[in-house]
C-alpha cells in the first residue's frame, strides 16, 4: 500500500461508517495531512450538515496551510449549506489534494477539480477508484437515475429452495447470517416484500440491531389484500407504504390510510409494474431498496433487469421438492445462454452458511 | 508437518493416483523409509496384483532389513496372491510401522497390527487417518455395506436450476468444470441417469479424458422407454445397463438384449426402487455410482437417503422460472428443519464456477 493508499484507505474507512445515514447524499470521507501526520479527519455524515472536507480542514486548523487533503469524492462545485468545497480548499490553503473518484454526475464531474487546478492546486485522481465507486453504488446510481439501487436478499437451501413444499421456511440459515439481514435493512432506506408475505408472515420488516434505522416498508398489492392487523400497519414503527392497481378496494384503501399507510396507486390494471414501484420511490428520495421477496416479487423484478446487486445467504443443506418454491419465480428466461451473470461475485462463510454478493449483468 | 505425516503423505499421493484403477480394492500406498532415506514407495495398483507394501518392500530390497514401513492401510492379514501383508513385513525385517488407519472391516479390524506386534514389531497407527479414511470412502462403504458409495453430480446455476422452464440446459458451467465431470467419471465404476436423460439429451455418458476408464452405464427406465438407437445402446464404448419394473414390454427388453444392453427387471410394478438398483449393482462389484440424473431421479434417491456425497458445480448465473426443474424435485421434506445438513462442506473456484463437495448428515 502506498502512502496515498494509506491515507485515502482511512478516508475510506470514515466515510464507510456513515452507511445509511447520509441518504441521500453519497458517502465521503476526508483526511488532512501535514508535514507527514494526519492533521484532521472527516466524513459526510447526514444530508444538510457539512461535507466530508469541511470537518476535516476544521478539524486541521491552521495546519491546513500547505497540507494535502485526501477526500473520496471529487469535491463539490456547488453553493450549498457551506459554499463549494473546492473554494474551501483553496481558501484553506491546501497545496495538494488526492482524490479517489471524480463527481459520477457528468454534468458537474470535474468542475471542482477545475477549480482546484485554477488555483494553482495539485490534484491527482483515482487513487483507491474502485473501492470508493463501489462504496457509492447506491448514490452513484440515484443521482444519475433517479430510481433506488435495488439489492435483492434472499436465503436458501443449496438446492435454491426458500421454503419447504408446505411452505415452511424457518429456519434456512443460521443465527449469523440472519443477524447480518438486519445490518442490510440498516443499510437501506426501502424494504420491499409483497402482500403474499405479510399475509402468511406477518412480518415487521424493521431492523433488530441496538440504534438500528428502520427502513420505509414497501408493500406491492395489486388488490389490497394486506390486513388491517398486519404488523407493518399496526406497530408504527416505520412507514409502510403499499403500491396498488386500479383493482383495488377503495374502501380499504381508506381504511388502510386512516392507520396510517401511504398507498400508491399505480397505472396498472393487472399487477403492480416494479418499474413504477421504483418511480415512484425515487421521487421520494429513497435512493436504495432491499427487496427481500418471495419467488414471484423477486422475479418480477429480476425478469425486468430491474436488481442491481444480489445477496445470497445460502445454507449447506437440501430440501427438495418439484413444487417447493426457488427464489427466483416468474416466467423466467427462456434458454440457458439467457442466464443472467453475476460479475465480480464474491463468497464468504458468515458461520455456517455462505454469503454470495454480485451483480446481474444484464447485457 | 512431522516427519511420520511426510512420509505418509507421500505413500498416500501414491494409493490417490491409482483412484478408479483398484476397483473394487481399497487405495493403498506405502513408503520405505531406512535410515533416513526413502529406499522403496509402492501403491496397489489393480485388483488381483500386488498390495502396496509388497512393492515398497520390492524395491527397497536389502534396505527393507531395520527399516521403517509407512502404509495407509492396515496390512492384511489373510492369505492373498501373495500371502498375508503384515508376514511379508515381518519375514522383510521391518522393524517399525506406521499406519494411518485400520481395516475398515470389523472382522478383520486389528489383525494385521496383531501379527506385526507379536512378531516385536513396533506399530503406530493414526498418522494422517482422516485423510486416508476419506481417500478409501468408497472402499470403506462397500466393504461393509456391499452396495456402491453413492455420489450425486450435478451442475445447477444460483437459483438451483438444471435448465430453462423449456428444458434448455446447454450449457450451465464452464468449460472447467464440465472437464471436472469427466475425472469424475473416470473415478467412478458406474454412471446412472434416468431414461428421460437419455431420452432427451442422448448423452455418451463416457469420459473423455486421454487414457480415459468408461464408468459402466446405468439407466433407470420403469417401461423401457429406451430407444434402440441411443448411443449408449449403439456405441459400444461401454457396457450398459438398464433397471426396469414389471410393467416393461418383454419384446423391447428383447430387442435391447439383442443389441448387447443387459436388462434387471426389479420387483417394483410402479418406478425402479433405487435401492434395489444398489443392492444389484453391489452384488455386481460396483463400488461407486455417480448419479448425473434430472430432477426426479436424483430426488429419489435423496429421499431414501441413499446419497453418500454431494458434488455441486455451480455457475454464477441466475436464470428463474417456477416451472423451471430443480436438481432436487420429488416431493421434497415437509419441513425446513428436515432439511439435510451436507457436513464436511468444502467450496472452491472451478473457472467462473464453485465446486462444492459435502457429505449429507441423514441424522
Amino acid at each position: 500500500m502506498t502512502n496515498h493508499e494509506f491515507y485515502m484507505d482511512l478516508a475510506l474507512q470514515n466515510a464507510m461508517a456513515m452507511k445509511g445515514q447520509t441518504d441521500p447524499n453519497p458517502l465521503v470521507g476526508s483526511v488532512v495531512v501535514n508535514d507527514n501526520r494526519i492533521v484532521g479527519v472527516g466524513a459526510h455524515m447526514k444530508a444538510g450538515e457539512p461535507h466530508a472536507e469541511i470537518h476535516a480542514i476544521r478539524m486541521a486548523g491552521e495546519h491546513a496551510r500547505g497540507a494535502t487533503i485526501y477526500v473520496t469524492l471529487e469535491p463539490c462545485s456547488h453553493h450549498g449549506r457551506t459554499g463549494p468545497c473546492a473554494v474551501a480548499i483553496v481558501e484553506a490553503g491546501i497545496k495538494k489534494v488526492v482524490i479517489a473518484t471524480l463527481d459520477p454526475n457528468p454534468l458537474v464531474s470535474g468542475r471542482g477539480v477545475a477549480i482546484l487546478q485554477e488555483a494553482g492546486i495539485e490534484v491527482i485522481v483515482g487513487v483507491c477508484e474502485e473501492k470508493s465507486r463501489k462504496m457509492n453504488e447506491v448514490f452513484n446510481k440515484f443521482i444519475l437515475e433517479k430510481t433506488p439501487f435495488v439489492t435483492l436478499k434472499t436465503a436458501i437451501t443449496m438446492d435454491g429452495k426458500i421454503a419447504s413444499h408446505s411452505f415452511h421456511s424457518k429456519w434456512i440459515t443460521s443465527d449469523a447470517a440472519r443477524e447480518d439481514v438486519h445490518v442490510l435493512r440498516n443499510q437501506h432506506a426501502a424494504i420491499l416484500v409483497g402482500a403474499n408475505t405479510v399475509i402468511k408472515d406477518d412480518p415487521q420488516l424493521t431492523t433488530r440491531l441496538p440504534n438500528g434505522r428502520n427502513p420505509v416498508r414497501v408493500i406491492m398489492d395489486s388488490t389490497l389484500r394486506l390486513p388491517l392487523d398486519a404488523r407493518v400497519v399496526t406497530d408504527g414503527e416505520a412507514p409502510t407504504w403499499v403500491f396498488t392497481t386500479s383493482r383495488h378496494d377503495s374502501e380499504k384503501k381508506k381504511a388502510l390510510e386512516e392507520a396510517g399507510v401511504r398507498v400508491f396507486v399505480t397505472d396498472q390494471d393487472d399487477r403492480v409494474h416494479p418499474a413504477e414501484v421504483l418511480h415512484t420511490l425515487g421521487k421520494e428520495l429513497i435512493s436504495s431498496l432491499l427487496i427481500e421477496g418471495g419467488g414471484e416479487v423477486n422475479a418480477s423484478f429480476f425478469e425486468h433487469r430491474l436488481i442491481d446487486k444480489v445477496i445470497l445467504y445460502m445454507a449447506p443443506k437440501l430440501i427438495g421438492g418439484r413444487n417447493a418454491p426457488s427464489f427466483l419465480a416468474g416466467m423466467g428466461l427462456p434458454q440457458m445462454s439467457d442466464a443472467v451473470e453475476l460479475d465480480d461475485l464474491s463468497v464468504e462463510k458468515l458461520g455456517k452458511d455462505f454469503r454470495f454478493v454480485g451483480y446481474p449483468n444484464y447485457v
